[in-house]
């Protein structure tokens, strides 16, 4: 045991701090922007480059990708259909907590399927959830292929991939639509920035 | 699309912003406090009362317990062993990103088996997992029984259940044991709290 230390100042609580509570220590409220688009349409790069703004500006972002999600608590998930519904649901529950902890949270996944990303949006409260549709043409994300998947795909040698032999759904109402063949990342960022202000969830 | 903004200030970056540069926007360094105990031993009691304090100064600490789990990421688990097991994992990977996030996270579950919560401290960095066992005789804990399970589980209606029917393993190196019948809740909280000063986890 530690020495006992003067429990004076601490109240006995039986639940949760409410979220407005903890919203308070911070200088934003918690939100979950769903980035969604094609392989290689610039996803990532435009989410990390928001993420370094906020935090420059004070306030907590978070930035969840296949980086931290794919080799953890999705490591056990494959590609079916199946597997890949999960690995949204997953995502945004997660999505959901860090929301609910006040964090700006961003996610970074190609999630082609309307009805997963329908059914994150229904888990969230309202207003928790932006939607940011990175429409890059197929031609564009096909010529940078950072990683040569859309080779690979072409191919023959990836299966299920998504823009060449696996549909895209192009989301339908969401809350931001980035062309990103006429603007630049750091434009894109900040009119991400810009969709969190009219929201109201900066400062 | 919003009306084009300002994007001078914004600068590209590839990758996630780093942990320090975002407990640097914090008041506190990330970290998971793993409670663990027998059914009604207080583990949650003393999670929330730890959490109240925290964000009264000003740091951010956030409970992951059965009311956000298990009805959200976890809602697609049963008791069996292998679906306990992956339980834990799940709440470890998700308290390894809060960690990230430089969050002060408690998790209050029972996780009976010292297995699944070794393979959660093996998942996180050093210094990032602290357990901390909630020893409480387990009388007293079927003594309090807020929600009728001990008498429940005595009379054969739950199956499985910790304490009664299948085992608890203690914890054999914890940060920390709280023997709670020596001490108010308050007690303990401000034990935990000093806990994490040692660690340099808060300021």
């Amino acid at each position: 045991m530690l020495t006992p230390v003067n429990a004076a100042h601490i109240v006995w609580h039986k639940g949760h701090v409410r979220r407005d509570q903890r919203e308070a220590v911070l200088d934003n409220k918690g939100v979950l922007v769903w980035l969604t688009g094609l392989p290689s349409s610039g996803k990532s790069t435009i989410a990390f480059t928001v993420e370094h703004a906020l935090i420059e500006q004070g306030h907590l972002a978070y930035v969840l990708d296949g980086d931290n999600i794919r080799h953890g608590l999705n490591k056990n998930l494959g590609f079916s259909e199946e597997d890949r519904a999960e690995n949204i649901r997953r995502i945004g529950e997660v999505g959901k907590l860090f929301a609910d902890c006040g964090v700006i949270t961003l996610s970074s996944f190609v999630s082609p399927y309307r009805k997963d990303r329908d059914e994150v949006r229904a888990l969230m409260d309202s207003g928790d959830f932006l939607e940011v549709f990175i429409n890059t043409p197929l031609e564009m994300c096909e010529e940078r292929d950072p990683k040569g998947l859309y080779k690979k795909a072409r191919d023959g040698e990836i299966l299920n991939f998504t823009g060449v032999s696996d549909p895209y759904e192009e989301p339908l109402k969401p809350e931001l639509e980035i062309q990103t063949k006429s603007c630049t990342p750091e434009e894109a960022a900040a009119t991400i920035i810009e969709l969190l202000k009219q929201h109201n969830k900066l400062g």
